[in-house]
């Protein structure tokens, strides 16, 4: 069973997770990443009995579970971080000393992204990403019915330098039982500012950045990516939505497909910079239930895995980024596709 | 010239830094390390003219500046991230909007950790390390004598997958002209903990880790080596002093050959274990003059690179962890080594 633990010192959370050791990128390995062809895929349709039964799949002819006929299937992870526990007892955290836990109850689940074993996020059609897209929403919407469940981590690592351990593009989702540091700061800085300014800082950025052009990167009616003023790397971007809510949960079909375009030709561009480049994109949205969701804006942020963070990043928790989000936003404005 | 950016929203702190670009692990190219005996490595004794003029070097026959029978040299970074700037003139902040910036001025030296170029750290003699440790001692002594420089970054990355651009091992320093965000939480808290118990909360850290027990790795009679309770990453291990002083610079000559001898057996059993492994080591230290002085207890963090940080790590700021830290302990206590 894992554990989360909370650092006395440095205040993150960190996964004890033992179960985690047998998967492919295990740490005693330092393999590469299984090659196309080496053995069977098991998110390959007709290989379904090598994962554990599916959880949910969108199954337009309504084919048979656990079997081809699928666009998109979501399957718990082989090698879990977090378990389901037993049902309905409530997670309780534990202080001993310096030395606080919470059990690692929760899920940890895979979505396949796609039945193509070779086709990459980048080249996925616009309906591929938007029945993705949805595929994410509804089951994040199932894993918050659990009252345990207090955040649902969504996440993509594509490349092996990005973290994937499967080439066979796949997304995860994780329902952890409390609120990540990360977006818990973001909120907080969020509602710093709208008690001193009686505004939302996320929708105030998004037009400093209309505003100031340069670091504009896409925009349509209901979209705006940009790379942050900050980038912590190059070529990062954050998709950010025009309208002002906490969660990624109430898209409309509309403003999914168009998310589903701009994801598309994001990937597009970079792949025309780059080519088959290591990204990792990263989903930020609240629970409507979360004492902050009256503050917090959903975006999602792109992170191009094309430098190496080091002792500086590890030490000091700054970023040293050797490109400007101004350049970087002109190439890929620059970089546009045909599709 | 660089720029510090303070992102609005998450808070951290980036160095844009266009001037990193032309180095040798330029994001452009994601080739590998350069291989030993490829090209002049400008590391190497014979070779100082393809480094920027040392600032510093131990000599131990008083030989020639930027010339062969150095032990250590340090040399300004030739791709550095932070530059002098002006002597003498204030480093002013700006604020425009919700654009916060400081000018990028500060220093980036390398230090060429030994004249042996196949020579990894960890076989490194006893006195090599002290020497070496004593030379940043000294530097970083000097760097905190101008009064833009806050704080001063020491690490180190060995192996490419932990960063390294070069495999002539060498360690970094870069004056930089605020503290560290990380640096800033970590007093925070040690701040916190003493209002609340009166106690230095790494002194407490120190004594529960020698009463459990489990998470020991090596003791000696200045130093304590453990895995912390909530590692990020599998084989975390920290260096705590048990004297209780915020900054490595007041290290007596006794006590900094214990470091020597301590790092040199840590990197040791780590190499018995998984045999020449990327890790990056930061040191953590307060300089006197900072408001937290009182309550900061230096340490030096090491992180071996072994899993992959990934989209939950970047996404969330927590960690995901395979290894339970009581389990790396117990392999390094009995990865003891003949030295």
């Amino acid at each position: 069973m894992s554990q989360l633990r909370r650092d006395p010192v440095r205040g993150h959370w960190s996964i004890i997770a033992p179960n985690r050791r047998r998967r492919p990128d295990d740490h005693g390995e330092h393999g590469p990443i299984e090659r196309r062809g080496g053995g069977p895929c098991p998110f390959c349709p007709g290989n379904e009995e090598h994962t554990p039964p599916e959880v949910d799949a969108v199954r337009p002819n309504l084919t048979t579970a656990n079997a081809p006929g699928w666009l998109v299937r979501i399957v718990p992870n082989r090698y879990p971080a977090l378990l389901a526990g037993a049902p309905g007892v409530a997670v309780v955290g534990a202080r001993a000393g310096l030395q606080e836990t919470l059990p690692g109850v929760g899920s940890h689940e895979i979505v396949i992204a796609t039945p193509d074993h070779g086709r990459r996020a980048s080249h996925f059609s616009v309906d591929q990403w938007d029945t993705l897209l949805a595929a994410c929403q509804f089951r994040m919407g199932q894993l918050l019915q659990d009252p345990r469940v207090k955040y649902v981590v969504l996440f993509h690592n594509h490349g092996e330098r990005a973290g994937a351990s499967r080439e066979h593009e796949h997304l995860q989702l994780m329902g952890i039982p409390m609120t990540p540091e990360l977006i818990r700061q973001e909120a907080g800085r969020a509602r710093a500012y709208r008690e001193r300014r009686h505004r939302c800082l996320y929708c105030d950025v998004l037009e400093s950045e209309l505003a100031e052009r340069s670091r504009l990167v896409l925009c349509d009616e209901a979209f705006v990516s940009y790379a942050p003023f900050a980038s912590r790397m190059p070529y990062e971007l954050c998709v950010l939505p025009r309208a002002h809510r906490a969660s990624f949960l109430h898209l409309s079909h509309r403003d999914r497909c168009l998310l589903a375009a701009h994801m598309r030709e994001l990937l597009q561009r970079l792949e025309r910079l780059f080519g088959d480049l290591p990204y990792n994109w990263v989903l930020h949205s609240l629970p409507d239930t979360d004492a902050d969701a009256d503050v917090f804006h959903w975006h999602l942020e792109l992170l191009p895995r094309l430098s190496k963070q080091a002792g500086f990043e590890w030490g000091t928790g700054g970023f040293i980024n050797g490109t400007p989000p101004e350049e970087a936003a002109a190439s890929l404005r620059a970089a546009i596709t045909s599709t």
